[in-house]
């Protein structure tokens, strides 16, 4: 181990697409209700275009044209435009709950169990996610992922990558900063981390598990963070748990 | 089960005394100390009062009279009033630390760990403690007390029993009032959580595991609550876990 890692205690994740696979989970989902429902829907189409109005969402909130609403929100507000722009009429709202709530029933990668459960032996681990409590709460027993907290956005009311989020985390644990390492496959997460003082750990997904378009850190850049790994497993090997 | 339980979702837990053995571990602890440093103390009285300067200084936040302090914090302030009264004095500042951390190693009462285990396979279970989310986060982990999230008094920056706490946990776990059952061995927490629209669960501490002298519920009060159990053994069992 790096012995600026050494004095790590708390590891903490980005979720989407670091520890879940959100684009297979919501294309699945998609695949079989259009099956019931006999819509000819381009499944992956839709689940990207429904992952891409995340950001654009996110960020009226971070500039402050909307105040504070919370990612399950956000999902339902995406939703509602990606439902017309596919033509998808008729749903009636316990339907339309239900597809928001996609989003808290995505599986782990294969590797996340085994790599959270091995970190959480020697470290507090919690996500620091976008994602609301209690989608974040439901999204961790859909998939039976260990955490010892559940950190994030909603906490402190702001969105990564302001710098509220990065400073919650080593806040609400009462750690230093160079206590807590941030892990996640998205540079741009990562950066805004590094620029708060946390430690980063850059958790890149096996290519046999599979990847979306979107957000797959370029291998390039992985010399600017602690830590490089292939998958949790790797993870928690290099951080001696 | 009562009609009126059948859509409890979440189960959110008082822990100091309820889930924790507070007295003993503090005891325990002081004990162990004491010998080591040849101090001639009553650990039980030491417990206890650092116990009773809880309250009047919650109450203060409460108040306003002080800002927003952690309990961490609070722990501190009171233990140096305790070293006075008790004539302790020549400790380091990191055997203070350590002592204010005894907050963090409280030991589970024998039925806790299975009891949660239990009721986590049907709910979503987390505190509603007025401890902050690092010393709940250390505590459970010391205790192996296995939440879905860690949610209480930090979170909004305001100590139970004020109305903010209990609202809090329907909300941030997005459920109604009714679907969450506040569990308690304290008859306070439990008539502020029914007075905000929470469900409540009194759970006992089962005589043989023996019981300190603040907090225990006089059990002529328990016909206020919807549920009364022996233990936390016997609260999974009432509620079908």
């Amino acid at each position: 181990m790096k012995p600026e890692l050494a004095n790590v205690k708390a590891l903490v994740f980005d979720i989407f697409g670091t520890v879940v696979d959100w684009r297979a989970s919501v294309i699945a989902e998609g695949v079989a209700w259009g099956k019931a429902k006999d819509l000819n829907i381009d499944w992956a189409e839709f689940a990207d275009r429904w992952r891409l109005g995340y950001k654009p969402a996110m960020d009226k909130v971070r500039k402050g044209e909307i105040p504070w609403t919370r990612l399950d929100d956000i999902h339902r507000m995406i939703l509602e435009e990606v439902l017309k722009e596919f033509k998808i009429a008729g749903l009636t709202e316990e339907e339309k709950v239900s597809w928001t709530h996609v989003w808290r029933r995505l599986k782990p990668w294969p590797d996340s169990v085994e790599g959270l459960t091995r970190l959480k032996k020697k470290y507090v681990i919690a996500p620091l996610s976008n994602g609301n409590i209690a989608l974040m709460t439901e999204l961790s027993k859909f998939g039976g992922l260990p955490w010892d907290a559940i950190l994030g956005a909603e906490l402190v009311r702001h969105y990564k990558p302001d710098r509220e989020v990065y400073v919650s985390a080593y806040y609400y644990l009462d750690l230093k900063p160079e206590e807590v390492m941030m892990c996640a496959a998205h540079a741009s997460d990562l950066q805004a981390a590094r620029s708060n003082g946390l430690r980063t750990g850059c958790s890149f997904i096996a290519p046999e598990f599979g990847s979306g378009p979107i957000g797959v850190l370029d291998r390039a850049s992985s010399a600017d963070f602690d830590l490089v790994s292939a998958s949790i497993i790797d993870l928690a090997q290099q951080m001696g748990a």
